[in-house]
């Protein structure tokens, strides 16, 4: 069976990640290069992993003929330029979210993805590679719950990151499109079905700074979708339990939760506290094995010359719909899709 | 000490339970008399309980020496006019929520209430006579978890009533006044704040029959409060597991879930199903206690001469805010209050 | 329907607790009279119930006509006389366990039980009436679980008592003989058997001062019952989270666990500590209910004429199995019943 | 970095995982042969990973010069022969446990790792290797509970395997030997001590098969360690929910819990059977990362040149302590280490 040889761009947290994942965790695949545009971690990090490919430039990386594919993970502003280069190079491309930082740079990428029918594209939806998400989908894809009448989810980024968040938040999409994004995917992905309307609010219940970016700490949208399911959104970014990312989708014969608790391992501690489950840290932790397997289905469709079920389309419709809800947010009104 | 005399109107089966509850669990007071229409039933419970007044007239009850109060378990639209009958006769009165079917009627139980203020007037909001329910609201009053961001709370029936829930439909002001109201009264008490904002959606996602009543089987509300808490209601008929009320305040330094999981008892079964917990049935099993607790709270106003934390405006406003949301519901707009 | 007229004896916290009981949640009793030796705390309780008869002497209050039935709650050594001398006065008799220090001393509560036929005497092993072991007993009696293979008991007290333990112990009868008892009886009355053989370990594992009174901290036995179950018992007073008494059936065909976790209420708590549950503190707490029920079953034994389910005889048993328990510990030896 | 070419050996359920691990999952490793008698089985695996190496003679394998190190997942009656030869042939050897079939025959693998100081040798103890385990190890060596005073575990397998655990009982060593074994390492591993005393106690109670190997489906001992922590052990073939492998150690400041409910994932279910979590339904979906980490950390040894945690005199102590188990339980008596 042939490997794919991956050049992975950006070696932030989640890129350094990607770059082990592929390195040692990811089969009929090898990590062929690695570009960041920082020297200092760029080497440290090749070196670590015994890297052969190093590129301070993307453009150099993909004009390699030792790679066969990318993983980008790079800041979101490159991402649709980046698309587009990859793919004209004549490399298979995974990208982290946001296909685009704006709908139009959405259809900047899917012109490019479109005019390279023969290479695999994929986007980084990994909550729909986590064991539990995947389980839950397949019962209710089963019918087990019957017909969907509320799908709830939360996505909670503990206070002690709190100083990032903020300092991030000029730049930043705001929480719909920085954290809701993935519950939203989540929703259209559960209820195979689009949102019709939307109401969204929230607000700066602990950090004022978040007002000047006319963003909050904490948000909530209620959507109704096509199909008559509810869809409640919370984020928030001041949990102070841990990384909190629970869903619920109630239906006509049966309800599923998924992480209800955000449980940090099987291990229950009795003490002067009561009885407690400590808390998942950050997404790294809680998806560590969705980070893997979402890459392994990108080359899995590779080797096997399949198409990915999350395509280019899901990560606009995704985009379109968090800037929806984020003018719902700003305006205080209900909008229609 | 003074034992108060009771007399108590409408032998339901919640009506039942609170004559069985004051003839023996409450203290400080006496079952001296029943009020049914329905003479065998009356006469069932009074053998049942030994009590000696038995009335088909509640006029002729509350004429009687022989009681000092009345507990309202009659149908809801009776409400009003029996409250102020019984303060007019000099009775102390407890009523069951609804405080009238109207809001204007809501105005009439306030003139009524307030032309007597020599007399104990309560209602019956017993979730906050739930221990639970009063070791949460502590915790959040001593500001244990910061400045409320999202009040989320459910209350669902189980489908297995769901045919009395049809028949019932036509006569019955809907979700929001049905179900909804206590969770409105949770969202005011635990936020100490009023809303400003609701949209409300839902549908008949397993029962079409409630569309004639222009009622859904399942609906939901996100309402923006005054001091910016977010608020996000959910009531149901159609749960598969059983009768659950659940409630959640997530605050900027702690989160607080009371019965998230509507567990029977404390046996935990490990078998052929899993690991699992069986639920409560009904609100008469989950609220067993809360409603001897806030009869209790009742006598014991009357006997200390205090006034009732839970006043006669609260009905009045809960019941606007359930108006507000039935509208809210049925036009598919969003409502300023 | 009568009611029957108890004096209470022992004004301890257990004792004024089933006081308070008695008083005013057990239907078809009334509490008569109170006894103690301490004139102060017997006026401070007699007064806030309101209750008549007021004694000092324990023979005074048991001539007395006003009153037709006792319960005992005074210390374990003056069980077997205040039992016999009771009976003796023509009145109904609960006791709280022990039946006696010795099983001499139980061999002589039976004869004065024998001697009085038409008298009710019950002993309080207040697990059988609460719900959850009520409801789990029904379980295993209707064949749910199939087989009994293991029944594991745990009785813990919490860190913070121990002092009080410490001075006590001189005068205790160690840990089989003071918390085990409990877990004895469960473990007879849900295999419906009796053991065979006991090991017994433990040790003074955080407080040395236990060893002079032959005693430790933390000990545990392993039995075999004539009906091959295997039975674990685990008596502990060092619990760092609260009061826990926990309960687990393994069956052939289910598995039952009673309060696998010691939560004081439906409260779950996320914060820095991680997703908790507060544990309950002491036995009033946990098994407030459990105590007006037993004494609400020994009223309606009195007033229907009945037998209590638990007999003298189960008293004798599980005192008997206890000092078993006892000697196994002391010995290091296995010993066979 | 040297990848380290490993030939495994056994291609049963845990051997093809095995295989399948090394092949894809284990870092600076490869699958460089197999091995089995079972020719298709071999080529159906070989294949299936695309392995060059194939053979169905051990010896040949381990003179191959294209292995550096060999994984023994084959009968247990042929584990010590195997450790032996495949050192005396200059491999590295990882040993699925037990070390022999009897404890002469683990002082003989002794012996052979004694001779072969250059060479790792690793015992496949999984458990230790698991995340949830290696958490509770970390907090219980950091004095977060204090001292031990309580270690109790399970290892439950489901009902559904027992037609395969009949016809393997006449072949096998017991529940202890079987089963328990795991749940001893534990027990060393987390008080580091010994045990002085056990007593063993158990039954056939859904299977009198188990009876002609002098064998129980359901067993249990009671070990007082060395430094008095009290041990409880419960191995049974007959679970009724799924594959249970569950740990507690109570300690006098905090008691910890791993996996106190099988939980097979992050899904809660809420229907007609309460609200529930289903279960793991064998070692290798519990187990499963800790089976790529042990051999990961076998791997790491040798790359690192450093000796595993785990040695080969563990393994005979288990191996000692679980046939002094077998023998208590054989003979009902208390016997002393």
């Amino acid at each position: 069976m042939n490997s794919v040889k991956i050049g992975s761009v950006g070696l932030g947290r989640l890129g350094l990640q990607h770059a082990v994942n592929i390195a040692g965790r990811v089969q009929h695949a090898g990590l062929a290069a690695l570009c960041d545009v920082d020297e200092a971690r760029l080497k440290d990090a090749a070196d670590r992993l015994a890297v052969p490919g190093r590129f301070s430039s993307f453009e150099e990386m993909i004009s390699s003929r030792d790679i066969d594919a990318v993983v980008l993970v790079s800041p979101s502003a490159l991402h649709t330029k980046q698309i587009a280069a990859a793919l004209a190079a004549g490399k298979h491309v995974f990208s982290e979210k946001p296909l685009g930082v704006t709908v139009a740079e959405c259809r900047e990428a899917e012109k490019a993805v479109e005019a390279h029918p023969d290479l695999v594209f994929m986007l980084g939806f990994m909550r729909r590679f986590d064991e539990s998400y995947r389980y839950a989908h397949d019962m209710v894809a089963a019918g087990e719950i019957g017909k969907p009448v509320l799908f709830r989810s939360y996505s909670q980024d503990p206070e002690k990151f709190i100083e990032g968040a903020i300092a991030f938040a000029p730049h930043s999409g705001g929480q719909f499109l920085d954290m809701a994004v993935h519950d939203i995917d989540l929703a259209r992905w559960f209820t195979g079905s689009e949102p019709e309307t939307v109401y969204a609010i929230g607000g700066c219940y602990a950090h004022p700074e978040f007002a000047a970016s006319k963003d909050g700490d904490n948000v909530s949208c209620l959507m109704k979708f096509k199909n008559e399911c509810m869809v409640f959104l919370f984020a928030g970014r001041t949990a102070p339990h841990g990384y909190n990312v629970e869903t619920e989708i109630i239906g006509t014969k049966g309800i599923l939760r998924i992480a209800s608790v955000p449980q940090k391992n099987l291990v229950e501690v009795l003490d002067a506290h009561g009885v407690r489950r400590e808390c998942s840290e950050n997404f790294l932790e809680r998806f560590d094995t969705a980070y893997v397997n979402e890459v392994q289905e990108f080359v899995n469709c590779i080797v096997e010359g399949r198409r990915p079920a999350v395509s280019v389309y899901d990560g606009t419709r995704v985009s379109q719909i968090a800037y929806t809800c984020k003018s719902a947010f700003e305006s205080g009104e209900l909008l229609r899709f």
